[in-house]
């Protein structure tokens, strides 16, 4: 759905980790590591759960009749849980009652996204993280390579492009760690049963919600998040923010990968950013991706952000929006950053003309003019500049990594 | 993709309306109709032509194959016009050399666009149209019902609940009015050439264009509006004033179906707006629809119309940006429509319950205050606006069914 | 207030407009023209009327202290009514009665907002004129003046300066028309009393509104529309449309002045676009002013949209915000409409330069190439095109002139 | 300007705060920041700077008249500098060469308004604080309390009056924490000379960075980030975030405080929440103010990050965007953190309609499902969790405060 014009903006991957295959195999998670947890408390038979887990596999079940289900339904849970429950009775009546026991819809479902989402933000942070790494060496490579440096759409003075690849890379990077810091909370379990009390545990809940967490990878909240969304539109911002990064490359890129200026230019590609008219043209289509991106991400966060407010214990509209907005954020922010991680990898870089530009706009400057803001020594200042921060960035990468 | 959360907020129809299948079809539509065009017009052979539109079918083409390559391509558009020179090869060497002769990759898809969106839209304004018949209904039936205005959400003073109706009517007629005014110059088709100006047809363009818009039941806009999208985006914003307008009448009816005040209910049917865990609940899932709806649109309209500054002659990111946003606006905007259509048509009313609640605030209010702003007699004064109200649209309803 | 970076990203006028006084005038003008309905309907007494009118004198009110009442109060309006009613009071008890009579403070509020909307409309209405009217003599000059037309940020065929005049004018003129239209009935009277149903006029509301609309300068909506907003948004969004459109002619313009293409230039003036540090500098400010704007109107549009959903008979907290978007949406429009009209009247155009630029492309590419895509003779056809646009784009602006 | 909408949900001290006296004086604080490390640096001389800085001192300025002349400028740096130079110039001929020596606009408006917000930010942290705290006596005080657990705006079940409140407060905790964490690196001064590089402060530009950071109680950020926002805007998602925490709570408190519901009241207060029509009406004008924030900062956030792709060195119309969205952000957060703060300082509960409530919906069901579902007993389950969630709200609360 709507595949038309996500495909060629996102990634393979993003659109096959949002796809209902994927997203019905994490609410099966759930149902399994919510049946392990509720036979080590012993709020539930061990074979009766051993029968939940068995049945717990994504073969066993008709992953688009249920999607189809859930509109009549308001909620996939609903016709999953049913559907699982006739798949373990046709195994065991005895085990089909402990099915998602005191558990809630939105109990699967936030889990859920929380699991797909850590998936596809791992490959997210992957293709951020290369983006990253290549701007460092192209910051080390031209650091002293003089360019025109522009202010408001007007050469202003002279810099260098290792300088320009470093103040590229240095959201990235922090990024990276915000991100990292971000996701932690973020991804949570969500176990509150009916309204977030866990009453129909008989007081083993807590602990519950702790062995799943455990289990599925995810962070332990220590109570109910069904209405309280900080941790998680916090994280939807960081992904943004990001995005908002790449975009900034992306911006630049394509400026200067303009006829008149082509300093720049993406790797060439068979079968990448032809025209269907011109043969003669390539077309920057990986900053295009992270420029659409960039354009689209900020309305998908102020989406998740007005969503906020949820009535009480469950909202009626806010939530089930939030949720529709978490894969086109995610899937454009994997598109730009795969994009951007291809083409800085493959980068032309023109340093002659980059001088050539230079030295253009001094020509037609008075000499004091000339002299005052187009010397081309100030690019050894920013030659330093951008060797201390390929120092720190590299750095922090490499704690990012170890962490 | 993304259809776990989309498909509940939505309607089957529309999923398929934006499916690739549709779209590749109006896709070949274009080509047919364009060779179709230029063979009138002499500009290719009449035996080419033929051939080319008798290989526009839908099933000579792997669309799923399509879809995957327009990632590399940057563009659907790429993809099928190679595939269909290829089908079309296979028939004639001639005729391959006069496909999508003189077009770009932005006509075919921007007119693809807007074939399915006034399929789409035809539907929106269908379901539109049934909600506003249901309102009618109601409001002429309870007219002269008193109920509790409520202002700030505290009871206010006395009015009818037919006056509530008909001004919940009041803009789904006046949405649906400037729908029709604003659909007419926006589902244009585009013709533009690689740069706007039609210089591969041998002067024959403008005639070409005209005659594909006849044939294709679109408007001849006179130019291509490549990077000038003010009539397509005021569309965007109508379908949006429309969606806010459903989202206005699902929270007066969520809010009057709180079980504490009890003077609607969403109709009961089977299998809808059920709860996973408790089955005594009847959740106003049809609110819910609309209500999300009403929170996501606003957004979808925003990157629409901030997509607006387009580069040039075509694009980098924006254009692509702003296509990417259709489908969701209108997929919501069916949803919330659908919905709320047939929840208007078997809405639950219990009038006494609103005269009740009208008895409950004046028993508690100093007798002056009930008198002054509580004496149901107020209702009567309400009563005749909501039949005057009536009458003017239900002329309207009939005057758009005629038009 | 903000008006550190509001102020030169608007026009005084439009600071003016949405000033405290200006907008408290607009109050009174309300509260006037409803005690000469209210007269005249016989619902008070002449001489009580005749009072209120000659007290709603602005010179009359505290207006820093009636804002800085408001907070407490919730609302402008009450202070205003209370402060009135004063003023009155110490002219004639007996008329200090008849203020505000039946109506209610979104009455007021509503009321003065569309008057002061009318206001901003206009100075924004002619600032548009200007802009398309500059286009039409470019249009006319330029059209047979070659120049690259570059798709998705890269050279791709030829096309000529006024057809791109000519082509950024069009939205213009089609804004003008929309807004034409969607000004009158967006720019209604506000009349509901307490709950919308003039419960407290003696069954003359009706009546009364239709003169207070026709002593206003308003339209008469027929009903109130205190939580009915649509035509009201519609509103909104035609401006933010428009914003876009300019917007776009900026990107263009901005980049078409890059010193590396050189083709255009804003016009020369004494202290505009200069540069604390780099006294060479020529900086494209009017650009600027409408790319912040095209940034910033989207999302006022949308607060606008999302505020829709409005409870019951007058909402809590939606409406209060809406209202509070419309400065910052018209303050946008008007920076960006000033800016665009006296850029593109005094736009400094290298037609040389445009056609070197086309040549420098021609010279690089195989011969073939160059001649299907960068023969300067394509641009006759687009100057063809230009013309018959000017045409039609005159005629239009004509007719709505002339309206 | 645009006060009249703006005071009333906002704060005086905001107002001023984004102010033009105040934003001035921060830019004051900038030049004698400079000249001051610039001395201690030895790049100006001793008696210059202290010249320089006895001259920044705001009534030396006419700042109505430098906003006014900011128009024409594009930017409120230009004629505050030249006005600058002139008093100094007026002292002395010899320091006016040396003032905002190798600065650019940028660098003094972005850390005039990361001064301004840090100002900002402390009242608003200040009135998060405050409404966490009361949030903490009432989960402390009613943690035994029952009450209706509604979900989908219907009852589901029993919860008590103490989670709620703990469950409220637990995100303004976490909001608080998360803002601590973001506003260090954020709130940087700006200083990277004409292109970002400081080429103009003869290598001692870092240590005259870092000087100036401890001089202003700002963070050194290392380098310039003229057009790298990422540090910036994921301090506006961050308000963002909190903006949103608060409207869930003022969502809620609207909810059940309706008249039918009657478990809570905002605090009565002479002259507040009263109706200029109805007398007897107490609008929950505070639960309005931050929900009219919770409408619109999710709109100034996406318009801080759609300007992230900021071009080269200086961006042109995004960067003027994004700073004029800033304000507007900081006076909805605190009017709405201190309304929030007032109300639940001051809310009135009753406990005994709460219980009330569960019993109606109890006394409707079936006797099984009742049980089941509205047990009261639910809330001693519940009561524990508020008691924990209290203890761990204190603890990082008291953290909070002596970090």
């Amino acid at each position: 759905m709507s595949s038309v014009f996500e495909s060629f903006l996102s990634t393979p991957e993003a659109l096959d980790a949002f796809g209902e295959r994927h997203f019905v195999g994490a609410m099966l998670r759930f149902e399994a590591a919510l049946a392990r947890a509720q036979a080590s408390s012993a709020l539930i038979p061990q074979d009766a759960a051993r029968c939940i887990i068995d049945c717990c596999t994504i073969d066993r079940f008709d992953v688009a009749g249920l999607v189809a289900g859930s509109g009549r339904a308001g909620s996939l849970a609903i016709p999953l849980v049913k559907s699982l429950r006739q798949v373990v009775r046709a195994e065991s009546q005895h085990a089909a009652g402990f099915v998602h026991l005191g558990a809630t819809s939105q109990d699967v479902i936030d889990t859920a996204l929380a699991l797909v989402l850590q998936h596809a933000l791992g490959a997210f942070r992957a293709d951020v993280h290369r983006a990253a790494q290549a701007l460092l060496v192209l910051a080390q490579r031209h650091a002293a390579d003089p360019m025109l440096a522009r202010t408001l759409m007007q050469p202003a003075s002279v810099t260098s492009f290792g300088l320009k690849c470093a103040a590229w890379g240095a959201p990235l990077v922090r990024g990276l760690q915000r991100l990292q810091t971000r996701a932690l909370p973020a991804l949570s379990v969500q176990l509150g049963g009916a309204v977030g009390t866990l009453a129909q545990m008989a007081g083993q809940g807590p602990k519950i919600r702790a062995a799943m967490a455990v289990d599925l990878g995810l962070n332990d909240p220590g109570c109910s998040w069904h209405t309280q969304r900080d941790d998680w539109a916090a994280l939807a911002c960081e992904v943004g923010v990001l995005v908002g990064s790449l975009g900034k490359i992306a911006k630049d890129i394509s400026l200067m990968s303009q006829f008149e200026v082509s300093e720049l230019a993406e790797p060439a590609e068979e079968g990448r950013g032809g025209s269907s008219a011109m043969p003669h043209k390539r077309n920057p289509v990986a900053c295009m991706t992270a420029l659409a991106a960039a354009q689209r991400a900020p309305h998908r966060v102020a989406a998740i952000l007005a969503a906020m407010p949820q009535e009480h214990e469950r909202a009626l509209g806010n939530w089930q929006a939030e949720l529709a907005e978490w894969p086109g954020l995610m899937m454009s922010a994997q598109g730009a950053a795969r994009a951007m991680g291809l083409a800085l990898q493959g980068l032309q870089v023109d340093a002659r003309r980059m001088l050539a530009n230079v030295e253009s706009v001094r020509a037609v400057l008075p000499a004091d003019a000339a002299k005052e803001w187009f010397d081309v020594a100030f690019s050894t200042l920013a030659s330093e500049q951008a060797r201390a921060m390929v120092v720190s960035q590299t750095a922090a990468l490499a704690a990012l990594a170890s962490a």
